[in-house]
């Protein structure tokens, strides 16, 4: 493990010990956003709300001068972002993940333009795909020299973002820790036609290096800052929760013998949120028969962080760092022993298809509902109103060996049921989802026909309150006839 | 190309000059059928109607024994097991794909138990994801011995299927030549969680051979048949198809002037069906200013053979030969030639995610409809009756660097919008859609908000007799509310 806190320079390993290294245009976040044009597409970075830059988005939000902007991030940023720059109507376009109210609100009402995007199409569509035309980027950084930089607690699309700018404004923020350098591994995919694959062999493996590089040119400003990431706050697991992760547990165990696949090892990714949160913590309670458990996801919560602690999770690889505060301070203060066990990725790397297949990995993400034939709504309330977004769930669902939905079988406070009839919107079709899983039971859908699934969702994962209701539903489609029934 | 026509076995070049090598089990169909069980789960080959058994499914069918069967396939296959097994009742379940009037009768009819699947998930799903317990394979080969055998006309899951069970049946047809050995390359990606890249390059890389090899304790039974694929018949392009192409066409150009990805080379695929092979027919008027175009995809129509000879297409990757009774008279009478431009994989290599990515690859299929908001159905009319299934479609959609959807904007004889305000069933969902195109235009959907692109495709795409009621759904919508607006 010797050399994970180091980046490598021509075969030297070193390890950058100042945040300001060089003579660089160092400005206040005011002068620094005046280099924002009045109309203008602008990358920030950003995943899991942490390692968003915070100063020059607050600055911009105060600038006398209006503001209509094109705002992509890696995924989900904080409240400097998605609040202030919404309230003083600058955004006119935001994507592709978001999960702040006062964003939310404004899509919902259309103030904001939104596309909603799988996370891992990003890149490649903003450099190649015609996805926007990039203006300026802003980088929320530990350290920064002439042409290189080190991000803070995510990496999400940035090595794509600075590639693809001729203007950038990094921000260095003194309230990240400097040994989160030990914890990057920053690999960008070369371009199609002649891309090769992603050498990553095992989810631990470094592949490239702590610093992503840039033309020194394009360095416009840098502002100094230690405003902190806001940090996540979970929920206690619920009743509920707890009894979803049994059935999980239950489903898992299972698998583990059927299949040997999961011989010497289980990899796994889970959704962000405090159900995936819970699950974790049923993992931390199991057996693995000395199996080696990994994960590969997009996130590290703070489960990830017991799990390490527990010596039940070898190796750790993720985009983003979304911690509690609690969270957050644990790994700040052990961060040498963490970085034995923990890599930050792009989400070229974190979200690759390619890679989720190869290492067989089994993903585990949420719902809002799922239908009786296994379509699966992840972002829109009655079909219309979105909550986040696609994010990740995608890139695993449908790269996954198994993808497995899980999700309370009724929403608690109404008593509505989750499994529903029809799905209202659809993220994720029946042709990307193999079990589902609520805190009623488990339903393994693979090789089984429409009706089958139907019987096998309503009888194992619906609420006992709902299922009759369902099954007349079924019962009344199936006079209508037609391989996916629907009465009309 | 030296070395086209052969396998390499240790070094040295072999063709394989006779259908029967070795000491072999040659039995009648009668025989053979008598190996499979009367419930069992049966593989076999064939895609794209073309390469699969014929002489045992017969027999089967024929067989006065009972049989309740799981049949499992590449993709769609002939009458001789779509229809005669139907016909005798004696499939009970059927996956992934199918294109038989007989058996999607009794998929609609609830008299066979379909699971309609992504065609490139199949192979893995089957060895490791508890998709079915194969029993027995029967495969199509033009050359069969002790430990090995040769595929036919289409490869599709042959190397897999191969690879799971401890009974195999080989069909060696005579009518099928012996020289499409020349356009084989058999490479099966290893097991997870330690699966390699595929070493593939470009696209028409050889990274295998001809063979598929077996354990010989496997094999128990070989027949000899001469009884011929029933070949594709493609109706002539219609006015509108020739319109779309035209669409497309233009689209093409556009594309290939914005980015830099097109600079050398575009890399296309082309959904199975009369469309696509019009949609050729327009690539092979245009000019490509000296660019290379490669086709990396499922199966190779007349259309690409066109291309082939006006010297347009450099290289052509599928996994099956799907060529009307002339194309394929074309192809056999001068298999030497098109061998130099023509290669067949298995499926787990022409439909992977991670290779369709690192070729950038430009993803063209049809569709049964297209919402306003981008969500595409492509297999179920109505919303409940199934026609093909998905085959590859979301293989390439999900994974292709542009994803173009190709449809008539109206039902031809019964003036009925194929654009729709919500779609009834959804195979492809807006996330992972770009572009669509009718013969009225092109709808370029990226980086468009829900409302953004309902107004684009329904003013660009849609038929004008339609426009007006479609402008009146989403302006009711609209006062509705919400970020993807729906009537309730």
């Amino acid at each position: 493990m010797a050399g994970r806190r180091w980046y490598h320079v021509g075969g030297r390993i070193v390890t950058v010990e100042n945040r300001i290294n060089g003579a660089l245009p160092i400005q206040t976040a005011t002068e620094a956003a005046s280099k924002v044009p009045s109309e203008a597409t602008v990358l920030v970075s950003g995943f899991g709300s942490v390692g968003y830059p915070k100063a020059v988005p607050l600055a911009l939000a105060e600038s006398a001068q209006n503001h209509s902007l094109t705002v992509i991030s890696g995924g989900s940023v904080g409240e400097e972002i998605d609040e202030a720059l919404v309230t003083a109507e600058k955004i006119e376009r935001r994507f592709p993940y978001q999960s702040q109210p006062q964003l939310r609100a404004a899509i919902n009402e259309n103030r904001v333009a939104y596309h909603d995007r799988n996370v891992s199409d990003v890149a490649d569509e903003l450099q190649y795909g015609n996805l926007a035309d990039p203006d300026i980027a802003i980088i929320e950084a530990i350290a920064v020299g002439e042409d290189w930089l080190i991000p803070s607690t995510s990496i999400g699309q940035t090595p794509a973002f600075v590639e693809s700018v001729d203007q950038l404004i990094v921000e260095v923020n003194s309230s990240q820790p400097l040994a989160l350098q030990a914890v990057h591994d920053i690999y960008r995919p070369g371009p199609p036609p002649e891309r090769e694959p992603i050498p990553l062999s095992s989810p631990g493996d470094r592949i490239g290096q702590s610093k992503v590089e840039f033309s020194p040119d394009a360095l416009c400003a840098v502002v100094e800052t230690d405003r902190a990431d806001s940090p996540y706050s979970f929920r206690s697991p619920t009743e509920t929760d707890r009894a979803i992760a049994t059935q999980f547990g239950e489903f898992v165990r299972e698998e583990m013998e059927r299949s040997s696949v999961y011989d010497d090892s289980l990899r796994l990714q889970f959704g962000v949120g405090s159900l995936g949160n819970a699950l974790m913590g049923e993992l931390n309670e199991m057996s693995f028969d000395g199996r080696e458990v990994i994960y590969y996801g997009e996130v590290i919560q703070d489960g990830l962080l017991d799990m390490i602690d527990s010596g039940r999770l070898s190796s750790t690889s993720a985009t983003s760092l979304a911690l509690s505060e609690d969270g957050q301070k644990r790994l700040f203060e052990d961060i040498d022993r963490y970085s034995e066990n923990i890599v930050l990725r792009p989400t070229d790397v974190s979200n690759n298809g390619a890679v989720i297949d190869r290492f067989g990995v089994m993903a585990v993400n949420s719902a809002v509902e799922v239908d009786i034939y296994g379509n699966v709504n992840s972002t829109h309330v009655g079909g219309t109103t979105v909550l986040n977004g696609i994010g990740g769930s995608a890139d695993f669902n449908q790269n996954a060996l198994v993808a497995v939905c899980t999700l309370p079988s009724v929403l608690a406070d109404k008593g509505i049921s989750r499994i529903v009839p029809k799905a209202e919107h659809i993220d994720h079709t029946e042709h990307d989802i193999d079990v589902v899983v609520t805190e009623q039971g488990v339903a393994d859908l693979r090789g089984l026909s429409p009706l089958e699934r139907a019987t096998e969702i309503i009888e194992s994962c619906a609420h006992p309150d709902h299922r009759d209701s369902l099954r007349e539903y079924l019962q009344k489609a199936k006079t209508q006839g037609g391989h996916i029934p629907h009465t009309t």
